[in-house]
């Protein structure tokens, strides 16, 4: 999906919500354990009851590795299983020297070998241009690198100061030299709104993928406020505040209700930009 | 394995090295694709013809994943096969919030969610505290934090300073505050020899992975000379230069010679430390 096609869904469903597929066993509704593949059920059920209301689904594939290889089956099912409109995108955080960031990238892009498709993985930024530059050389794919996440560790490294700008900021700014904004992403933490001043001195037309509003304390008024650009150029996930709305039967009509009412909000902040 | 038994593993096989299986299907011999799963069989022949020769076996999981589930299948079979008295890397770089660290951990350490239960997983650092704490976590686990790598792209975050410190200096100083040399090890380059003393101004006990002898252009001489401490305290990884030594049939009686030869130059260094 590219940069036109995103800017479209989001205007047709007045939303630019991400679901994350964070599903784990051992939160998920107990009534699901009868099925051969309970996670996938999950995930299956949570798309269907979801899709009109978010553009992207993101898949944390931590989730389904530490289960096996029953997991990464879930992993594979569960991509297939996402809707073509939305943007698909692999929470994997990987990342590594040239040769191998390549079979990374295959692992995620490339059906023949691996039979996922994703438009787009999330990249450790860590190790450098020869970790990062496989992920863009894929025709029509994405690579959204970690900048400034949202967790309490953030602080340790990411904030670390050479000259006037800091880690964070040289990860944006010396890796807009490598793609445009057709092609990267950059991951940003809401819970500091004023802090999206910052990453869009450096990033003014990328999209920028925020975790962290609800659950994590976010406000997603004020990422809109300081974050929005003429594009929009936001995608903002919420995994456990959807996903997890229920532990009862009726979890898949919960989770839709949660995602409504994030969309409501966001066509609110749309309507401010004439979208 | 702990460290004591790293130690009397290095002692008795007079070798510090750990062979990295990064098996591509495409670099394989030819009349190895007539098997079932043609990786595992090679991996198979390499370890059995070097077993004797290395204290650890590193696998790179990228080159598994991009095989879709056939290969998670042959990344657990291969690590399933390593020898007991070797020490097992997972080589996946991973890294996210807390909770979803956990998730990695439990990916490559606990078997009865993923039928794996390797020595160690490598980390990357960027997100901080959280993203590395649950793989020191695990009892009786290592974690093996990225520090200063050998690939071109070290040079665009890694070097970056702030203070009187580089970020890789920052990343050992501060990880060192979460775990011990017990724990903890790092990934440190082996480029440039004379870089091993400033590692170990910060890290003087801990063992070192490094990558980038041989194939990379480092010289063992060098990184022992600068890097080794009284307890060794180096693994030194060597990965296409002894499994790929030779693309016929004699593919693993050529891996055994190459890294033959890396055990007689390890012996020699040995000797200086009186091991």
């Amino acid at each position: 999906m590219n940069r036109q096609q995103i800017i479209e869904q989001i205007k047709k469903k007045q939303s630019f919500l991400a679901i994350g597929l964070d599903t784990d066993i051992n939160k998920i509704p107990k009534h699901l354990l009868k099925y051969d593949n309970p996670v996938l059920e999950f995930n299956k059920q949570i798309i269907e009851a979801t899709q009109d209301l978010c553009i992207s689904y993101k898949i944390n594939t931590a989730f389904y590795e530490c289960n096996g290889i029953k997991g990464w089956q879930a992993l594979i099912d569960t991509f297939k299983y996402l809707p073509q409109d939305t943007f698909s995108i692999a929470d994997a955080k990987r990342g590594d020297i040239g040769n191998t960031s390549s079979m990374y990238a295959k692992a995620f892009f490339d059906p023949a070998a691996s039979e996922m498709d994703f438009d787009s993985v999330t990249v450790a930024p860590y190790m450098g241009e020869d970790s990062v530059k496989p992920f863009l050389d894929f025709e029509g794919k994405w690579a959204i690198l970690l900048a400034l996440t949202s967790n309490s560790g953030s602080h340790d490294f990411q904030q670390l100061k050479d000259g006037d700008k800091k880690f964070f900021e040289w990860v944006i700014e010396k890796s807009s030299q490598w793609a445009n904004a057709d092609k990267l992403m950059y991951v940003v933490g809401a819970t500091r709104g004023e802090g999206f001043l910052d990453i869009r001195k450096y990033a003014p037309d990328n999209f920028l993928l925020v975790p962290g509003v609800g659950a994590q304390g976010g406000s997603l008024e004020d990422v809109c406020k300081y974050g929005m650009n003429k594009d929009c150029g936001l995608i903002v996930n919420s995994s456990r505040a959807i996903i997890y709305a229920s532990a009862g039967e009726d979890f898949a009509e919960r989770a839709r209700e949660e995602a409504l009412k994030v969309q409501q909000q966001m066509r609110n902040e749309l309507q401010k930009i004439h979208f």
